[in-house]
């Protein structure tokens, strides 16, 4: 699969090669370093093994959660030991959704438990659920067929996964259209390409001025039973119980850490990922894996005594996953009160998942994207080093709609919404080799942009 | 993967191509009709939308379920449609284990809910449950090596998948070797090479004169987990309750249906797979879906006016899950009381899975070897016949140890062990042509050891 990938990349690189200008960017010492850097990233067992004890130790990572504060304190504790020239916390106020105990169960043509997640800042049902018809859907469009039979129905949203941001259209509005035609509550066929048995939550909106009624994810498997037996005429009925809160917003932290760059110490390269996840699993590959691959990259240049011209900062952002809270308070932080929004030279995140690493995806200028895919030549021996056109990240894109340059890292992802969001986002889906290259990848390119005579043009 | 198989196999079969004899056993009647059964076989819809219905309504089969005597019931009606020349039910006494609510927790070193499924034949806890500390241990020779530690506690037997026979005498002895120490209950990873968070089910021993203990599984992901703190140096504690009961033995049926041979009627091919399963998911692959294409196999003969010359019956074996007592009973019968075991030509059976097929392995003679081979080189249009030494079934081991040649359907068994006793084993995991492959080749073999001149010698 990566080796598909890298040749059709590849072709397209041969095709732009003519305007890429002769190797002009790199030092003989640049090289030198980033060499180092990538040595050092595939030969240590360091972030993984913290990775791993964070995953183990503390667990899911929610916004709001204990958890979440415990790890991010212990992230503190360990970030101070390794050198940073400077780590803080930066206050955010997150939203304090808690689940509370819920199930659904299939009621008629027989009784069967339904593994469930309920949806992120989804409402509860009344006390002691909702008992109802289903109305089986497989689209918006199939919805609007059947609307005068939903009132005071269930619609179940049986969409099959094509693409993520097609098919989360059910998970972000599936409530909101449901309860327009009168629906009682609303559920969705879990996000995702591959299923056993494992639903997935994730966030969902509500709309003023319509009811909000309870949205839940059930498996695939059982969406697809569902609808086989809708299909057969057999009359369906659930019971959906969920006891959801939103309790007052929460006082989490986005961690910041930083190496000060040695001619330029204004000017920042940020990198990181969200340090949240959901609130079952690991959130591991969602995003553990990123967060700590982009700490790991600057603790190895600070390791290996490579101090780049320009300041180096991790971010592990707070609320990725149900409000951006974080990457919001960072934007403003850095518009209003560090006032370097014009000096933060790229933003890069990892929040794809740290399988093996094909290269970064860059949202930028020509040259930019000339002089990235110049560093990128030098991760062949891992091949980790493709720059495409277009990417980014979440957390980083209040920065990019500023026009900062920003670029998100590309793995091979063929699996990750497989786990995504689920309670099988934990340690052992991730490959030691693959998390290295992750880590060795956000280095190079990291360290090359912050110490590369060129500043990088917007 | 099937091509690859394929290809070591021809390479196989023309080594020991000089010994067949020239294709002297099919006549053209008979290849025409076996390719009239391939057609019929692989453009149907019919023995899919029967496994479809039969897996949604009735839910999982376990030996002493309503769901599986509501099942039974449903078969022998559609069989009476079909046009056998005789359907019958043959009583057979089974275990009646019940689940009950059941829950195992993680206490320490932090709290999680661990997903689990107690093993077949297992005691409950003591009312309340159990809370110990536990110790973990990959083998029987790493608990040998800590026994002096184990009394009073859970052993947790972490082993790792490496092949179903080996890694499934964790499941099946756990309980038994953990309690010789003095273990209070005993965890096994379960047993599968893959998981999304799901746990695994199957059967498990007591020993006279050790005291019995709960045993349960729960996921490979938490065991794996528990492995790294356990590692890590953290004291570990579970509390594990377990309210199962086996109530007095159940009588259900074994569902037999068959044609008569128009020269030999009293010569047999028998052909099935155990319509029980498990009490998650739907028992698709374990082995609805193996009952349901020996049925078709034998309803295409019928449909297609195909009268063999021996006598063609399907068995839909009880209880292969927790007992065997279907298959027990049947050769008790065929023995005792139909005497017809010398007259048993052939029994077949398909358990591994309805995925695509890639022929039957046999246990028997050389020359019946000869003969499937040939028969096998009628099906290279679907690519399903190649006939391998060593095979056959549990349901058909005891006839097989009477002499009765055997063999069971070889399929590319990839994924079977990710559903195997899961709820994941639903009717979304078949694809139907390869499922309509399976019923092909069924019929083929059946019909073609049932029809041609030479019995098949043992």
């Amino acid at each position: 699969m990566k080796h598909l990938l890298l040749s059709a990349l590849l072709c397209v690189l041969s095709l732009t090669a003519t305007q890429v200008r002769a190797q002009d960017v790199l030092t003989p010492s640049n090289t030198e370093n980033i060499n180092d850097l990538v040595e050092a990233a595939v030969s240590s067992d360091l972030a993984w093994n913290r990775l791993s004890y964070m995953a183990d130790t503390f667990g899911p990572r929610f916004s709001g959660s204990h958890n979440l504060e415990d790890a991010l304190d212990w992230i503190i504790q360990e970030m101070e030991k390794d050198g940073f020239d400077k780590v803080w916390a930066q206050p955010v106020m997150v939203p304090n959704w808690v689940r509370g105990e819920e199930k659904a169960t299939l009621v008629f043509p027989r009784e069967q438990d339904l593994p469930m997640l309920g949806l992120g800042g989804s409402v509860a049902t009344p006390e002691g659920g909702i008992t109802a018809d289903v109305v089986v859907v497989k689209s918006f469009e199939e919805l609007e067929k059947v609307k005068d039979e939903v009132k005071g129905k269930i619609v179940l949203f049986n969409a099959e996964f094509t693409s993520y941001g097609r098919t989360v259209q059910y998970r972000m509005n599936g409530a909101i259209e449901a309860a327009k035609l009168g629906a009682v509550a609303s559920i969705i066929r879990s996000v995702g390409p591959y299923s056993m048995q494992t639903p997935h939550t994730g966030t969902m909106n509500y709309e003023d001025g319509v009811k909000k009624i309870p949205h839940a994810a059930i498996t695939v498997e059982d969406a697809m039973m569902i609808q086989r037996m809708y299909d057969r005429g057999d009359a369906i009925k659930i019971h959906l119980e969920m006891n959801a809160r939103t309790l007052p917003d929460f006082e989490s932290r986005n961690i910041i850490a930083e190496i000060k760059g040695t001619e330029y110490p204004e000017e920042i390269i940020v990198l990181g990922g969200h340090i949240d996840s959901w609130d079952v699993g690991q959130g591991v590959m969602d995003d553990g894996g990123g967060s700590i691959a982009a700490w790991e990259a600057v603790r190895l240049m600070i390791k290996n005594g490579i101090r780049p011209k320009r300041t180096v900062r991790v971010v592990l952002w707070a609320n990725e996953e149900n409000g951006l809270r974080g990457a919001t308070e960072y934007h403003r932080w850095v518009k209003e009160d560090e006032k370097s929004l014009d000096d933060h030279v790229l933003a890069m995140e990892s929040d794809a998942g740290v399988f093996d690493p094909i290269g970064f995806g860059f949202t930028g200028s020509e040259r930019g994207f000339e002089i990235l895919t110049e560093i990128g030549q030098t991760l062949n021996s891992i091949e980790s080093g493709v720059v495409t056109k277009g990417g980014g990240g979440a957390d980083i894109g209040p920065l990019m709609n500023d026009g900062v340059p920003g670029m998100g890292l590309v793995v091979n992802g063929e699996k990750y919404f497989w786990y995504h969001h689920t309670a099988a986002d934990t340690m052992d889906k991730l490959d030691k080799d693959d998390f290295n290259e992750c880590v060795a990848t956000m280095a190079a390119f990291a360290y090359a942009v912050a110490d590369i005579d060129e500043r990088l043009p917007r």
